[in-house]
């Protein structure tokens, strides 16, 4: 079960920079509030492992790898239900 | 002695999206081609050690875990020369 609340903490102290305080997109850093939680899991936990996968992967890559389960989880709980 | 082109392209990878191509800074972001190598190396090593030293702690932490004393030496090689 997601904690939704330590999702935000973890969202508005890191995420939000380059993602928007409503995972909206800025820029070249995409949208985060119409992805589902099944994706964002995957791509954290690719970017965690040191994948490259989009543009930005050199600046997602360090900040996945501070990531427990836990926190993707509670990530994804958050973005998938604060925004709608 | 600092090797500029690495540190050229550490910047251009992942320093630049925040403090901007010319380290000019962008909005929070501060400023860097003001700044001299000792203040530089510095701040990253704290960083590194994860000291939350600014207002983006949360952000330049995972970043600087990632230099390698090297790393960071050509960072101030190429940031206190690149932009006069």
């Amino acid at each position: 079960e997601a904690d939704i609340a330590a999702g935000e903490e973890t969202y508005q102290g890191v995420c939000r920079n380059c993602h928007g305080p409503k995972a909206q997109g800025i820029a070249s850093y995409p949208r985060l509030s119409d992805k589902d939680a099944d994706y964002l899991t995957e791509r954290l936990e690719r970017y965690r492992d040191g994948e490259k996968i989009g543009p930005n992967s050199m600046l997602m890559i360090p900040h996945a790898k501070e990531l427990s389960d836990a926190d993707i989880a509670n990530l994804a709980g958050y973005i998938t239900t604060a925004f709608d």
